[in-house]
């Protein structure tokens, strides 16, 4: 078995030959990946019967087991999921911005691949074909690590990736599999030969990749994503928006955990609008203006302003005003997604300036905040740290832009 | 005296106030700062011979002893540098690709600031002011960690800032300078208060920073640069351009540092070349063919080729062809400035697709990899690091892209 270094460093010496290939070549990896999905559909299950059959052992939640669940329509669907990654623009190679300054050079940014690309993710054993796919369709080699739950899942598909990229003619080492816990120390201590890691999964993961990195990292917090209910809301409004971005899909970062009303429609609004969240099975805790203004409310503590729920449960908090509701998300918000549901002008406005987090959205639901809905195609995670990349990674975000100088003897005065 | 953690927490906090001040505000502080720094231009020569008499009881080079020098010209020319900065386009509110997706929403990227900046820095004492103005321009607190070798020069404009922001309305806060070498351990624990570390000087404390800091770090490591000359070049360009690389201003980064040259054109141009450059007091140092080819050519050592020298020294190899340029570059880069030299059109684009340096020039000197020269303005530094920001970096490099999603009452189905 080959140590984490010399196989990061394998993947660096391979990556220039997938960092020069067009994209046809690359589209092709992506089709035989598909294929090769398709063909080993039983294999797959097989191999993912073997992790279910130890999540059961272990007794591990049924949304957990779930998560982990790989069956032929999902393997359907993941290699769907590859051939729209194919048929997505590819980034490499174009150029942005190409001028001519007045000495007569022609500059612009080119994009290329970042490099090595690192993912270290939990559960679900998909990320290995999703992030594999938009890794190398932007022509970055990928190390993927994934939790032990998964590890006979993850490794058939690791396998599918390096034959794909193998029948294409190119070296199987652009693809790493890590397996082992153990291992994660060592990978992000390889700066040398590996440009980006990308934590994906719960907090203590993150915070931890964070810390120990010597690796750029491209964090993907946790989503405590707020909807404000403005004075001069559309109250109709204000329910279909809060009850989708709570509801739609609760477990994922980009659903709200918090709704802060202004409190001139907070009698009109709250009733009706905690019912229907009961309706839905919402658990609803609130302020003790919300408890006031609505029945079976649980009165929200404070570590109910901070929580990342990912669950059927919302906190509610009446504000007197949008500066009020501002500083409540600047304190308590993961620079994620808010949103606000207004009908004025100038307060909408305002709120997009003052706002710094990923998305921020007007009169919408927060689950917009997803690289499909915002027209990226595929993406690799949401980031919510400001530098690099900011909201939906897709496929140009795990690119870079170098200068290219196009010059007829100009030397400099 | 506050803690670094104090300090750091009250630039965060004030740093909204900037984020949303428009550019008039801030163009006036730019303003201020020029007008400060020509009234206080005594008082600044005053502090600055405290830190130049240091150095000459510590018996600093004379070349470290010029890098700290402020003279009333330079003083000047520091403030031109301001205003210039001012006159450059606000990059903050600025948005990109608003475009319409199918269900009617509108979705574009607005720029933000990055939030704090901190800039760790060696010996100049320019880089507070110039740092400090693309900072506030762009709309980011800053925190400035300098030298103590400049410590007087640097407490004195750092005032200059503080007062500048503060003569405007805004927290001085806005604005910290730390002295203490203890208080950088510190500084780079702040994940929570700075978005952005830039460190800028020798080797060692860039990967110092890379290899302590929690928060981002965008790197700007040791430029060795290459000129390589083709079969196919035109000689005598290759002549003036290598001259200019290397001779123009020897101490900075995007110098170049070592000359490659396709074997098939050595013979003709490297006797001329390295009497030419030994002319301008440049010592040659070659492989055992540049030695049999020209004159008084020191023997090149293994670590010659991976020096950055900063100064009138240049390290000359010919190779049998552009792959073993290009392989020599992999082995010895530093990801800054390469150049080639050539007449053939595939090699060109050869060439530049296959060097993934932040600037890859085509007939031209490696000294236009610059933020004035390519059409940025004012730079804070280079970057050598692929993500975020690579190659010069500008005011929109200090800045950050959000979502913006304005909607009409869109839910997601």
């Amino acid at each position: 078995m080959k140590t984490v270094e010399a196989r990061c460093r394998a993947a660096r010496e391979a990556q220039p030959t997938l960092s020069i290939a067009d994209t046809t070549t690359k589209n092709r990896i992506l089709a035989q990946i598909a294929t090769l999905l398709e063909e080993r559909t039983e294999a797959i299950c097989v191999e993912n019967q073997k992790d279910l059959d130890a999540a059961d052992q272990a007794g591990l939640s049924s949304a957990l087991r779930d998560r982990l669940l790989l069956s032929p329509d999902r393997i359907a669907g993941i290699a769907r999921g590859v051939r729209e990654i194919a048929l997505a623009p590819d980034p490499i190679g174009r150029m942005e911005g190409l001028s001519l300054r007045p000495n007569g050079l022609r500059v612009g940014r080119m994009r290329i691949p970042l490099g090595v690309v690192a993912m270290i993710f939990e559960s679900r054993p998909n990320v290995v074909i999703d992030a594999g796919a938009l890794c190398l369709k932007s022509g970055n080699a990928v190390i993927l690590k994934g939790g032990k739950e998964a590890a006979y899942s993850n490794a058939i598909l690791a396998e599918v990736l390096a034959d794909a990229v193998g029948l294409e003619g190119l070296p199987r080492e652009l693809v790493v599999l890590l397996t082992d816990r153990g291992q994660v120390e060592a990978l992000l201590e390889q700066d040398r030969f590996v440009d980006l890691v990308i934590p994906r999964g719960g907090e203590g993961l993150v915070r931890y990749v964070t810390q120990t990195s010597r690796i750029p990292v491209v964090q993907h917090y946790k989503g405590v994503c707020h909807v404000y209910v403005d004075e001069s809301a559309d109250l109709e409004r204000a329910v279909a928006i809060t009850l989708n971005a709570k509801v739609q899909r609760p477990g994922v970062c980009n659903a709200a955990e918090t709704l802060l009303v202004h409190r001139s429609v907070a009698e009109a609004l709250l009733p009706g609008l905690v019912q229907t969240l009961q309706a839905h099975q919402v658990e609803v805790r609130g302020c003790p203006e919300t408890q006031a203004l609505a029945q079976g409310v649980v009165p929200a503590t404070k570590a109910d302003w901070d929580a990342e729920y990912l669950d059927l449960i919302l906190s509610v908090r009446v504000v007197s005003d949008m500066d009020a509701a501002i500083a409540h998300i600047q304190a308590h918000g993961s620079d994620h997604t808010e949103a606000i549901i207004t009908r004025d002008y100038s307060r909408a406005n305002a709120f997009v300036a003052r706002i710094p987090s990923s998305a921020v959205v007007v009169n919408a639901s927060t689950r917009f905040n997803d690289g499909g809905q915002l027209g990226l195609g595929a993406e690799i995670g949401i980031s919510t740290s400001r530098l690099h990349a900011f909201g939906p990674m897709g496929l140009e975000e795990l690119t870079a832009k170098k200068w290219v100088v196009y010059g007829d003897g100009q030397i400099r005065t």
